[in-house]
């Protein structure tokens, strides 16, 4: 399983980071990984899990000897990695992230590598509230989609190397573009995270908390997500967001008008449709 | 337990009227349980699940010579259900019921039952998108709240019976007026479920279904519950729901403010109590 890399870098072993190294030792992959980290004792912690094979001092040491170099840092921090990647001499170096938002990352990767045709954006769709190497599990990616974003001028190795990658973890591998990405990740990913704030929120400024059970528990699961972790999401999303917001604004809209009419039979309607939709989804990806 | 009830009567042994009957028996209840069902067919198979002793022919049958009849249909069978149990010659019967809004309920007691004070409003928050006798289960309401909403004549026997019910089946068992339970049930229970139905109308329009993971899945699970039990719940609570829907949409102006600004240190501020309050939440009812 993908023999041709020798050396893979993961830079920010975190929950995604330290995952993707249980999954490659896992599933079989015979090379060495390294990981990087801005907080020393994550990547130490990393290393002790069994993550990573090596916990090295800075991006530019991990990526010098590396066939592949994996950014699964925060988004704040990707800006200063790419700065440092961009001082390493690795010709063979192919370079690609997991970062939830990519036209901020395809432009970033654009703007400071050396050779930005093999930078291949990437985002496995896959994680939880939790986070850190001790949260990490090597099935954290199984039947999940990973969605790639290369450019017309994109090396086709790169990709196919990129791809390669996460199917042999178990995703479902799709191209988009950056933006196309963006859009549907913020309907689909970011939306449900800042309504399950919304729902907390409100549930702070109007009681209940002593009532609530696990419909709310689910419901709320997002919540629970790293604060500053998905405030650099919205930031970098910021126009897809706002837009998704404004489509939530319409179904709220929406449902208030059939209470307030009383037309329950059009209340129904819009119910079932959701089921049917929600059904027809978690039916047709088995 | 519970010795001073020979029979207990389940009036709609679905998912759950059926896991009360699947519970009592487990915690070691050893009177009779009867069921009834409008659609034969599901009493007789809560029967052949042994969550029921014997599957009866209709409410009044059923109540006769039953201590406690608990009603656990749906909440648009309720009016159908009180006028018969208006008929059933039995002083000793208490009356109580799972239903999802009290306000509505209770009224319908008082104008039906000949002896309101013995009726015990009650709604155990325990449930699951699933639906019928086959997804019953006998550690539905474990650990879980229980609302029970008498009024200031309800005959004290009546409550303790209803209370020793629900805390013998491991419930945490709260008073409330209905006013009350209504007003938070709608921030803690009809918002979730109408967000989470929002959020699959948000996707079809919008797209991005390829793109979902388990944070979708999870956040809108409440979707995919039964649309006409739903129907009847956002009915019967409209007043409370459309106020919990105007807190929604205060939330949604708040982030979008925010995030126009280019705030994000107030986007973070947002966050970051959101996930301190349901953090706090979890931790507190362990």
């Amino acid at each position: 399983m993908l023999d041709q890399l020798k050396q893979i870098a993961i830079i920010g072993p975190g929950l995604l980071g330290a995952s993707m190294g249980l999954a490659l030792k896992a599933r079989g992959y015979r090379g060495r990984i390294v990981g990087v980290s801005r907080r020393p004792a994550t990547a130490a912690r990393a290393r002790e899990l069994g993550c990573i094979d090596q916990a090295v001092g800075g991006v530019a040491e991990a990526a010098e000897v590396s066939n592949l170099a994996v950014i699964a840092a925060p988004l704040s921090a990707f800006e200063a990695i790419f700065q440092q990647l961009a001082t390493v001499a690795n010709d063979s170096l192919i370079v690609s992230d997991v970062g939830s938002t990519k036209r901020s990352v395809v432009d970033l990767a654009n703007q400071y590598l050396p050779a930005p045709g093999r930078f291949v954006g990437a985002h496995p769709m896959a994680g939880s509230e939790q986070q850190g190497p001790d949260a990490a599990c090597a099935d954290l990616f199984e039947g999940k989609p990973c969605i790639l974003t290369p450019k017309d001028n994109t090396d086709e190795q790169a990709i196919k190397t990129v791809e390669q990658l996460w199917r042999a973890l178990g995703m479902r591998v799709l191209h988009l573009s950056a933006d196309e990405h963006d859009a549907q990740t913020a309907v689909i990913s970011h939306l449900p995270h800042a309504a399950a704030v919304m729902l907390v929120q409100a549930a702070q400024k109007q009681g209940g908390w002593a009532l609530a059970s696990t419909g709310f528990r689910d419901t709320t699961r997002l919540a629970s997500s790293n604060p500053s972790m998905r405030a650099d999401i919205l930031a970098a999303n910021r126009a897809a967001v706002l837009t998704s917001l404004e489509g939530l604004h319409g179904e709220i809209e929406v449902l208030m008008q059939r209470l307030q009419a009383g037309d329950d039979a059009a209340v129904l309607d819009w119910l079932d449709q959701a089921k049917q939709a929600r059904d027809k989804w978690l039916n047709d990806k088995g």
